[in-house]
């Protein structure tokens, strides 16, 4: 995936992500398969409304879905999620190097930035 | 922090990261704090647009600025970066417990669902 595909991607995961319903249906699915309806079920909104919200997760990649017969069956795509992750994991690599100078740094100078003699 | 705060700083964070500029402005704030111009100067954008983007940001609660005479300094929350990544650290768990108790089943059952016998 090149950097560009890979910020595109960002942008439809955390997009889809800023609703706390559509963070509902996805909570549902980390608990296996379900149906367009045992998805709307826990939710107080129209079937359309959960149809559009499951759109927007599906065009960003999150969750699929399969027509079976007259059922469509809705999964998580765990890579995504796990891609999502990842660029936090990422971020918090940078800060924690970022502290880990500033420690180092302080460790070996006085309070006036002077090195530390050595005892 | 109630389910309904948490939830409503989930929305703020991930509507938040949903944007590649707002993502590079955190990207540069992992690596230490930095003045807005400081924040600007690798965007090919308006003064007034990183504003608005730094705008989005400290209200999700992910930034916060302070101002230093004619200088406004932004700051990393990291505090809410990690509160962002422990969400999808919670997810993964979910998943995996399911996974691993579909395994547990695979393991006991044969192809046609019935139990094993005891060997």
């Amino acid at each position: 995936m090149s950097s560009q595909q890979q910020s595109a991607a960002l942008d439809g995961w955390f997009q889809a992500l800023g609703d706390p319903a559509r963070r509902g249906m996805i909570d549902r699915l980390c608990r296996g398969p379900a149906s367009v309806s045992e998805l709307a079920r826990p939710l107080s909104m129209t079937l359309s409304a959960v149809v559009q919200h499951l759109q927007v997760l599906e065009a960003s990649g999150l969750v699929r879905t399969r027509k079976d017969g007259r059922v469509r069956t809705c999964h998580l795509e765990t890579n995504a999620l796990e891609g999502a992750e990842r660029w936090f994991a990422g971020r918090r690599s940078l800060w924690e190097a970022r502290f880990d100078r500033l420690g180092e740094y302080l460790a070996e100078h006085d309070e006036h930035g002077k090195p530390n003699k050595k005892r």
